[in-house]
């Protein structure tokens, strides 16, 4: 998708002045810095910022937000920048405020199973701190995110069907507002019903609301016993329907995953491995050592019912991080599939129901077309994720893969799903949104406008103006 | 705490006309119904509503809510009356929607898990149109709420340590906007990063954004084995302790209930009980049978340790019952310790590594107090409440209760707690809400100005205007 076309106001010489004054060389103008900062890992267009922040506390975010309102310019947080719906693209230019040098792991409340840490904490620097608590934080996403961009665009990923996603995993957050103010969203508390749910509104936001700058997580003890299996199905039905049956048996699985036959093709190729080319599950089991027995024995007889093979095993903690490696790789993997290509990745989530009708109308439909493509997901929720792999010069082939995305999400709303599980909006997929949500857009604008009146806050994103 | 003096405006003679077209004899303006939808089960003094519609459908809610917004004439929503902290009072009088009369049960998804209710259908009408699925419903409140009454104000109760409040368990909600407007909040979806979280802004919000017409929510698989059991210990100390070892140990109790000795000698004269007066932990079990054989072993040992007694169990559903009816007739019970006496109840809910010491100081704080007073708790998620017997015609017995109130607050406050953990706020506690969130309510108001410009909606709650 292009960037949506907004107006570009040139950066106030004043205002970057002012920037320059409170942060020295913490500000940067080089074009190298700009365009890294202004683009993220899908083919959106990128659009890079006048000016990035390197920021070092909630008081210099909260300075350089005040002076930005001043001028009315635009604020774009930046975490990793692994972001795939053109996030943290600078569609009206303005200040991107980068939180990666943020990232100092404030408290860990061993006791209460918590954690608060700056927003440029990443998720596996959160886990190397706690490898000696017996803690740990599940959600992974893929991407070794930042926690604030986790919780910006409200990320899940392989571990949420057992644990949740960020939205579940936040318990609070410490977020700048559109004129500088700083508030705290909650307590630690685990549960309150103390007003309205700023935590959760704030927790999928995308910057448009307002900076996170710190955020309170929960952690869980690292089970007694994980083991991780693999398993090859003769068609994609089969493997869905394994799923499907596995969670409504109740299974308190840690990860269940699905990767097509393309999927496996390239990460056996990029990784290495020589897993069996066909539909597969990659499984997590999490508990006692007697309760991962009794998880796996009744995964193991639905799998077979199925007509899966015998399950892989990978126990010890080295063949499971280099399984998971391979699945986080997947997108890398897929696009090395057609060296030169760029990626287009999608994602839908529906009711675990019409999970296998969704799969296979979508595998239907890819298969009349041209366009290289692989499926992956999280099927124990019902969300799975395409990637396009494009030729960035052939304008067919973006417009051809559109129309194979605008289908799946159409496709997802029908079944009574939603246009993303946990990518988010960003410019990519505001269009959907509207198709999802129809008058409840219109709730959003209003809080969007009450909050940012003026309209600074990572502009053009969710929801248009 | 006596009601907020706010203007109160007769209803327009044209608006009830209005009103009476549309609905016929379901709008009362009888003394006793109106009487009767002005108050909670609390002690915070009534205030009768001027009309009471009872609506069938969302398009008549929408069609009331509309006509009063014509008027700028407050509505208030009412579902089964049973809330704790002056929800439904009509502070400056207008009508009151009771949702009573829809209560179907719209629609089942056994595959998916989730229910779609009328959002007067009560959590127990809900287990028991269920009874053949081999499904329920987890939150338990104690009172038969309405589930649109559960998801106004973020309801929890005795089994949220294991499936969470109406938080994590509402999918999706039907809501009608101060202007008549309808929404719906989210797809079917298990999870969604797409746009903000109307889902929670709404759960909890008490009436005063919407209404809410339609709940969608969680369900879950019965478990094959469920157990339950009481277990007494020497001290009130000794039972907190066990409880934050449980949950530090990530045993995953299903509920995990603490009874101070006035609470047990409470319920033991109401429900004919027998229970040995002491500080008592009321605990249930749920999994599979070898897990359920687990869990009770592990905490066995945790409660061996810290002096408790043998466990008392309750294995059959009867037993069960007869155990949660009793827990659920606490209030009632402690009410009947004081013949004649009102109630004022209140909750806070603290870290768990800060609840032996937060009801520590708080029991020392009773005992040098007249008020007579019982504690109970969710102490799984470190959540405990307080019920005052107090004799309403003594004024300094409700200022000396408020006192102690104030206290309590202030040390859960103080402890990184919330001053309520599952009663909401109401406008009982609304100068609480500003001392835990500060500058953040100034945002909660910019969002009720946003979604509600004219304040009709149940006003006077939550935040101040």
């Amino acid at each position: 998708m292009t960037a949506t076309v907004l107006e570009r106001v040139p950066l106030n010489p004043q205002l970057l002045a002012s920037l320059r004054q409170r942060l020295g060389d913490r500000l940067s103008t080089s074009a190298a810095v700009l365009e890294q900062h202004g683009k993220d890992e899908s083919y959106h267009a990128p659009s890079a910022p006048d000016a990035v922040a390197f920021a070092h506390s909630t008081e210099e975010v909260s300075d350089i937000v005040r002076l930005c309102a001043q001028y009315k310019t635009p604020v774009i947080a930046f975490g990793t920048g692994t972001s795939l719906e053109g996030h943290v693209a600078a569609l009206k230019g303005g200040v991107c405020v980068d939180l990666a040098q943020m990232n100092r792991v404030l408290r860990v409340n061993a006791e209460d199973l918590d954690a608060t840490v700056e927003a440029g904490v990443t998720r596996k620097q959160l886990n190397e701190y706690l490898r000696d608590t017996g803690l740990f934080f599940p959600i992974d996403p893929g991407a070794d995110a930042s926690l604030g961009g986790m919780a910006a665009t409200r990320a899940s990923g392989t571990n949420a069907v057992r644990y949740g996603t960020m939205r579940e995993n936040v318990l609070a957050l410490t977020v700048v507002l559109a004129d500088g103010k700083v508030i705290r969203t909650a307590q630690r508390a685990r549960k309150s019903a103390a007003g309205y749910d700023l935590t959760r509104l704030f927790v999928g936001s995308e910057g448009t609301l307002g900076i996170i700058t710190e955020v309170t997580v929960r952690l869980y003890g690292i089970p007694d016993a994980i083991s991780a299996a693999v398993c090859a199905f003769p068609t994609i039905a089969d493997a869905v329907d394994t799923v499907i049956l596995t969670i409504q048996s109740g299974i308190p699985v840690a990860r269940i995953e699905l990767l097509d036959e393309a999927q496996i093709d390239a990460i056996n190729k990029y990784s290495k491995l020589d897993h069996k080319i066909a539909p597969t599950l990659f499984f997590e089991f999490h508990g006692s050592e007697a309760g991962v027995a009794e998880q796996t024995e009744l995964v193991k007889a639905i799998a077979s019912e199925h007509g899966g093979d015998d399950f892989r095993w990978a126990t010890t903690q080295e063949e499971r991080s280099k399984l998971w490696q391979a699945r986080h790789d997947a997108y890398y993997a897929a696009l090395a599939l057609r060296p030169g290509s760029k990626g287009w990745p999608t994602d839908v989530c529906v009711p675990i129901s019409r999970l296998a009708e969704c799969i296979a109308e979508t595998k239907r439909d890819l298969a009349q077309s041209t366009i290289p493509s692989a499926l992956a997901g999280h099927v124990g929720d019902g969300n799975f994720h395409l990637i396009f792999m494009i030729d960035p010069e052939k304008p067919e082939e973006l417009a051809e893969a559109g129309r194979l995305n605008d289908r799946m999400v159409a496709r997802a709303l029908a079944m009574e799903g939603t246009c993303t599980g946990e990518h988010g909006i960003g410019y990519g997929k505001m269009d959907f949104l509207l198709a999802e949500h129809g008058p409840a857009v219109d709730v959003m604008r209003n809080i969007k406008q009450a909050l940012d009146p003026d309209g600074i806050m990572n502009p053009g994103k969710i929801v248009r103006m």
